[in-house]
């Protein structure tokens, strides 16, 4: 049966139509940044869309939503979306007010990696955990093929757990969390650093000495160029990611693990080093059931494969 | 229905019949160290037991098994008991062969968790995460009022969680562990340091002068009486573990958070203590769905009703 996927993003919104983890059709529009005319805009175009599909709402099996913050799952309601200035709104009672037909909402760590367990490198797993590292990082847990949101819906913040007691700090208030070492944020000021006690690293030229250039690629590429520098950097951020992957691997004992988010575009450069980061550890992971270590595949059609998922 | 449970420790092994997480009868007996002998001997004991209650094996919903080790669940092979001096004892199909009834095997921390989500202190709540803090630190994993063993059932090993980047060397080979903080053994470390660079310190009157003598209670003790060093300790023992829990929430942001094993004897002298702590998070703790932390309450019965409870 087909279903409506919606991606809510804080630069756009997507609203697709899917069957099957397949898209059949697709509309993109801005995020204006404006809570009630965004809202409105997805009434729209949820309606253009199955318009154009010659479809009625009631022919979804339902209308799945992923969204870039808290939510309640529970009851459908959006406590926080930073980026996109919603507080406590009740996205579920409108969506159904609207096209009476059921209607689930939780947050985009969550539908990626429901996205990639049913759909994309995680398919043929049955227990699988993401990590999307991008500005946080988003975690998502798959338990015999089912997602789990945590007590309440509310859980699963997987970068949110401790790496470096009284460590670097971190937005929520602690300090030493996964998110702090190994988001892409985190990178970039891992790199900046690195790159001011080096003024001769390669890195420099690839920004054309402004440092405000740097991104997540930075050290990526020019470790690749064999600059010393980045690759100190690469080497040390992949410690700290293997190190959080590690204690994730001895919590749940996936079959797969995940790399999403915009870090993941490194693919298999970084899995491999991952894996041979773990490789040295005979416990949690060479005399433990293995874990493979993947890249998510979907990229940006995740957000609405993996909405319209939450009914597939 | 009736059901046998079975609490194979390093120091003795009991065998219960249950009802309803009600212990009927039970036998104790000494463990020999002996791989054989102690195998007989448990399954000389289950037939006493059932014999001197008038039972048949067949009256029985099975028997479960908790052992201090690392246990393949699906397989019900125990992989070893480093305290017992088993290895690759398929325990599972000795007792089936010997009793044709279901048997299912799992870990002392899974046996704990089962035992106070279902008949103990966590009994109301359907998401609870325990910690056993003892010679090691244990987990357990409740969700849905189901224990989760992690694929293969070789999961949850919530001790092997980093807390500390490059910390104290772990028994696991890596570094920081939860476990090289939060265990007796790791209070035990931290008490002793404490004292030999405080010569005036109330704990060494409280082990007369002899190191040796330093158990998992000492800080406590001596904190109660007001011993600086001994607050110090017990403070900064207090914290290790709150951060270590901090994460446990985030992660699954359960019901109840249980602190179980020999350090649980301080009850709500020490969960008091890790409450106030978590109330300095506004993230995690305070503007989160609360966990209540609470105190394992069946003690030395948990592993024989958390046993039967594999089956109840």
């Amino acid at each position: 049966m087909k279903a409506v996927g919606i991606d809510i993003g804080g630069m756009s919104i997507k609203v697709g139509l899917t069957e099957n983890g397949k898209i059949l059709d697709q509309i993109r529009f801005k995020t204006l940044l404006d809570k009630d005319i965004d809202i409105q805009n997805i009434i729209n175009n949820v309606q253009a869309l199955l318009d154009r599909n010659t479809l009625k709402a009631q022919d979804l099996i339902g209308i799945g939503v992923g969204c870039p913050g808290s939510v309640n799952t529970k009851k459908g309601i959006v406590e926080i979306l930073p980026n996109l200035n919603w507080e406590n709104v009740n996205l579920k009672e409108i969506l159904q007010t609207n096209f009476n037909v059921d209607v689930k909402i939780t947050n985009d760590a969550n539908v990626a990696v429901l996205a990639e367990a049913r759909y994309g490198i995680a398919k043929d797993y049955s227990t699988s955990i993401m990590f999307t590292l991008g500005t946080g990082v988003g975690g998502g847990i798959i338990i015999d093929k089912k997602l789990f949101e945590g007590g309440k819906g509310l859980g699963v913040e997987l970068g949110h757990v401790t790496l470096v007691l009284d460590g670097e700090p971190c937005t929520c208030g602690r300090k030493g969390c996964v998110e702090a070492y190994v988001s892409a944020t985190a990178l970039i000021k891992q790199t900046k650093i690195a790159m001011q006690s080096n003024p001769d690293s390669l890195m420099w030229q690839s920004v054309n000495g402004d440092i405000s250039l740097v991104s997540g690629k930075t050290a990526f590429d020019m470790a690749k160029a064999n600059d010393k520098t980045a690759i100190e950097v690469v080497e040390k951020y992949v410690s700290y990611l293997s190190e959080s992957i590690m204690s994730m691997l001895n919590i749940f004992r996936p079959e797969a693990f995940i790399i999403g988010g915009g870090i993941s575009g490194e693919g298999e450069y970084l899995t491999s080093k991952i894996i041979k980061y773990l490789e040295k550890f005979e416990y949690g992971y060479k005399k433990s059931p293995k874990t493979e270590i993947l890249t998510a595949k979907l990229g940006n059609d995740a957000g609405i494969i993996g909405a319209s998922a939450l009914f597939e």
